[in-house]
């Protein structure tokens, strides 16, 4: 059981990339991770999405800094996402994350497609066009977000 | 209060020397992002330890790949232990981190500066080498955790 969901896990990292980066003891693990290189993500896209939608004051070090965390973070989250994943810990992965595995890559490609271009775009100091990659990356995490991501999250 | 919370946080962002990166809405946040991003930090740090200690086969590539991930973590943190966050959602970080914030900030500095050297003994696809940069990591690691980190989580 522990090889097999060991082999998911390596498979899945196949696919994001990461080659052997993937290597969970157990679900939990994997879903905490994944959850928690969302937030650390979220958090820096965040900081300059603020910045896009005048919500925060524009500051280009900021923005570049914050643009590169991100760009480093996106391809993260996806090697937590092996076959088996989907009980050990609360959380808002829908079913169709595995049954639709192959929409549900493509969408996640996208979205790292689009957050590289984003932190290419940060480090350019012109608010217009980090404005245009922010509402692409924005585009991206709404698509997936719809089909994949629950309202609320799991019992376990 | 807000106000007080956001300019102890852009405080602390500076002594980081992550700048204007960190702009949490609430302590929460703040909890939530630290605590996030130390998980993703040990993950990746942690695949190259156990192939340090014989748990795992040792992968160069992978060795690589994770030292550089987590060398970028290393700082992220710390932005998150901003004045006002000692509650607001259930954490381990006792209150000496703030009373004792000087010490604090210098055993964050040594891990910090511990995995920059790790980050670069990673590369080296020296099993030897990588050995060395792990122990020293640990120590940092142990160091702060023996005097900053509670064994149980607070309430809230």
């Amino acid at each position: 059981m522990k090889k097999t969901f060991l082999a998911a896990v390596a498979a899945a990292a196949c696919a994001t990339s990461l080659g052997a980066a993937a290597q969970f003891q157990k679900p939990e693990d994997a879903i905490k991770y994944r959850q928690s290189a969302f937030t650390v993500l979220a958090a820096h896209f965040g900081r300059v999405a603020a910045m896009a939608q005048g919500k925060a004051p524009f500051d280009a070090k900021a923005a570049a800094d914050n643009g590169a965390i991100a760009a480093t973070m996106a391809p993260l989250p996806f090697a937590g996402f092996g076959a088996g994943t989907d009980k050990g810990r609360p959380n808002r992965a829908k079913p169709e994350v595995w049954s639709k595995a192959a929409d549900f890559k493509a969408k996640a490609d996208d979205m790292q497609a689009a957050m590289v271009k984003f932190g290419e775009a940060s480090k350019t100091g012109n608010l217009d066009t980090i404005k245009a990659a922010v509402g692409d990356v924005g585009k991206t995490c709404k698509a997936c977000h719809d089909d994949y991501r629950a309202e609320q999250y799991s019992a376990n």
